[in-house]
């Protein structure tokens, strides 16, 4: 009888083994996960399939000391240059700020040709301030001669789904206020039917008079009640502290928590319980980054996965 | 006889230890030395007499990582904030390519108020291009409004020395050709009777169809005969295989040689005997570097002293 139970316990380990193994959907290697001020590690976030090579590159404000970084931690073994070349198969760009497109526009010279997904007003702003001959060169396909064209400008349409050339993902991409009427991107990117949901700088529909991320949320309740979305990406760039009138379009902690609690409204608690957010964006400023973790995990009511990522270190959802 | 012979012995020594000591006049800690792709080592140089703590910062690609590097090295003991706002009297800056001026946009937000010295050219950049509210916030005195003004934009005068505010230092700025007809320039940094000569990207009179360099060679001849003239910071960012087609206004170690020897017609061969010149904005492609290095140092006929500096380690002349 203790033979047959052994076994039987045996069985299900095994059975329970390959859908353990299928649950990671997505990996994620932070190249970059401060909001500012550190040129060695501004956001950005390689994204694919788990078994893909084929990643989108979601922001770009630190590329090669990222991929140098995640390279010294054993998670990629060839040079930074070939995995910007051939393993970064797009960029989405949730806004303009330097912070989130230095990265890109200083690897230019050195990357192959792809495509720069963005919203038409941001890729206005690669055209008129960037990629002018100017202050750069015009790596693009449009705005000033001589076009160099190593990027072609993919303009997306809110809420509309497409699929990401060279990859096996699709997006669909949402509107957020950032310093009302400073608008960014949150990108909704699907593989099958498993989403990730990535937030570009946002500040709170309180503080922005927005209703942008009540749309939001609203839009991706359902995919969380199902299981489907994985994780979410969002910013936390200041500490409690800050006043209200010097957020200039960003979250601190207690206005994160009103909005977790705004989605939690669509949701339910439940749904919520052990869901993977990670936390991008912190300012570097003095203490802040420690403090904006403490304040997050002190008031962590719902029990959400909180997760602050790490340059160059691999995240699986 | 011998006491006497020991004691004069003993004078010659501390007769000439206070010469010496004033071979030293300034102190470069270089925040960024590549010249490119990797967004934590960009060109910017910090620069002050050997006894201050006001540096000027020559070009500003990396600037926050540089002062981190330069802490961990033991260069500096208080926070990178605290470097930037306090010991941080100015930027110069040689030309407006984002290589030369990501560290200093990207960190505007935590810098106190300070001059940003350039051409009209660069300044006009910097208000159409980098401090636009869509790009990031006009953190300058001049262009779109509201202005924020934590920085001053000065215009320098080619060949016209001025005195930097809150500095012992003055400069006089000369015009190089960095793909003609793109402008950068080269600063003749003095503090007293000494100084140091800092260019910006440039490439050969030759490529260039310029007398930019030979121009300024004759102009500062005089102060290296006189050993006036400590260093010269040049750059050379291609090895000798890049064709001469494509080095986009720079140097590699043939033409950086040729023009040596442009100077060396000003100066004699003599006066360059053991004379540092600095090696600045190698490109970091494949092995590039290193090729670079090796091939200045095996064609070293005139014996130049020969520096390659790195990140955030202190050199003094």
């Amino acid at each position: 009888m203790k033979r047959i139970l052994s076994y039987f316990i045996l069985f299900l380990v095994f059975a329970s083994w390959p859908l353990k193994a299928q649950e990671n959907t997505f990996k994620v290697i932070p190249l970059g996960v401060k909001g500012g001020l550190d040129e060695s590690n501004l956001s950005a976030y390689l994204l694919a399939p788990t078994a893909s090579k084929n990643y989108i590159c979601l922001d770009a404000g630190t590329v090669y000391a990222g991929i140098a970084k995640a390279i010294s931690n054993g998670v990629f073994s060839k040079s930074p240059e070939y995995i910007l070349k051939n393993n970064i198969k797009a960029y989405l760009i949730s806004h303009a700020h330097l912070d989130h497109v230095s990265g890109l526009i200083i690897n230019a010279p050195a990357d192959s040709p792809k495509d720069i997904y963005s919203s038409q007003y941001v890729i206005n702003v690669f055209k008129n301030n960037y990629f002018t001959w100017q202050s750069w060169a015009n790596f693009a396909n449009e705005g000033e001669k001589p076009q160099l064209n190593t990027y072609h400008y993919k303009v997306l349409e809110t809420q509309k789904e497409v699929a990401l050339k060279n990859t096996e993902l699709y997006i669909r991409p949402f509107t957020l206020s950032h310093s009302n009427p400073y608008k960014s991107l949150a990108f909704l990117i699907r593989f099958r039917n498993s989403y990730i949901l990535y937030l570009g700088d946002t500040g709170s529909d309180k503080i922005e008079k927005s209703d942008k991320l009540d749309r939001l949320w609203k839009a991706v309740s359902p995919l969380i009640k199902t299981k489907q979305l994985k994780a979410i990406f969002i910013e936390v760039s200041f500490p409690n502290s800050q006043s209200n009138t010097k957020l200039f379009g960003h979250l601190k902690p207690s206005l994160f928590y009103d909005e977790i609690n705004a989605l939690a409204k669509y949701t339910g608690i439940q749904a919520l319980n052990n869901f993977p957010i990670i936390i991008t964006h912190r300012k570097p400023h003095k203490n802040n980054e420690a403090i904006i973790k403490e304040e997050l995990l002190e008031n962590n009511k719902l029990k959400l996965n909180l997760i602050f990522p790490k340059q160059g270190e691999l995240l699986k959802f």
